[in-house]
């Protein structure tokens, strides 16, 4: 698994975390599809190719002190439960919208880790005509799929359990490998809707 | 001006609130627009007329502690400066993106109560071609008013200082008055955006 990761991501600090144990090998796993996505949007902000940030994840703040007059200490708080996904942002005018989850089940991806309002709210951007998906990894092949919101909400309100890996295989886009940047979900869009959309479009007038 | 507000706002709660003391009054307003953007954002959400959600406050978490296994406390956090502005979303496929500020001024806007990093977030909406905007109310003549951030911004590095009241009423547009939702900025949108540029875009071919 470490050999696979150092061939695909050849950086020497990550390989010397993921060395030390077990343990910690699975937590760097744990946040990998994050991290990449995060360098990969670090990547189009700088290139003007879009912009695309990670919300902040909601707290409750329920006591803050002030040590001093101009620095605030949050001394109680709890995290609160999303509203919306994760991502979003904004590709050729566009609005994008997203949620990222990964899975070591080699068989099936798991509904249970996507919030009922995190599908309420790709629900709303799809009504919008916003471009909304998924971002689904499967780690142990090292594979991530662009997977169209439109696609897999149906499935989610019908089966509620969990997606076989084929049908990623067949149903959603593989995103090619490539360095820079590590998850480059940004040439899907371009094929999904500034290609073929544009094609359509022109071919109807 | 509470009878104003009352007027404008008959909400019974806020009106009691307001109504208690001249520091709540103040700092009551201090909130004012956020409330009604917020207000507003709900309305668009439940008539499906656009998706916009203001960004969580940034936290960097320091110390969290778990009293039961899955209860999460933080005990130490401090605010982060965030490197966005506070609104984002989707209307009609295009991305919104906005910060809303407020002035107790009746002559000008101060250019110090927006953030270097949010005009540089700004500029880069503009060039993915996102619609980029401020709204600013000043809160003496209970005027809200929509500033395409391509006209502030090179104002922002020219001056620096502030912005003479004056040059809202012949460069910005004013969010006309309106009960539900308080602060109804999609008209503009539908006006700068969605009409004219679609009779450009007509008139050309």
């Amino acid at each position: 698994m470490v050999g696979e990761k150092m061939i695909k991501y050849p950086n020497g600090s990550k390989t010397t975390f993921n060395n030390q144990s077990n343990q910690q090998t699975t937590s760097r796993r744990g946040v990998a599809l994050e991290d990449d996505i995060n360098i990969t949007n670090a990547y189009y902000l700088d290139l003007d190719i879009a912009v695309v940030h990670k919300k902040p994840v909601p707290i409750q703040i329920v006591d803050v002190k002030y040590p001093t007059r101009n620095k605030a200490e949050i001394t109680r708080a709890y995290y609160v439960t999303p509203s919306t996904t994760d991502y979003n942002g904004v590709y050729k005018g566009r609005a994008l919208d997203f949620e990222a989850k990964q899975t070591n089940s080699k068989t099936s991806f798991p509904f249970s880790s996507i919030h009922d309002h995190q599908i309420q709210h790709l629900k709303k951007v799809i009504i919008q005509d916003g471009i909304a998906f998924v971002l689904i990894r499967f780690i142990a092949f090292n594979e991530t799929y662009y997977v169209c919101a439109k696609k897999l909400i149906p499935l989610y309100y019908k089966t509620r359990r969990s997606l076989p890996y084929k049908w990623f295989k067949e149903n959603a886009q593989l995103i090619p490998f490539s360095l820079t940047p590590p998850v480059d979900y940004i040439k899907i869009i371009d094929q999904l809707y500034f290609e073929r959309e544009w094609l359509y479009e022109r071919a109807k007038k």
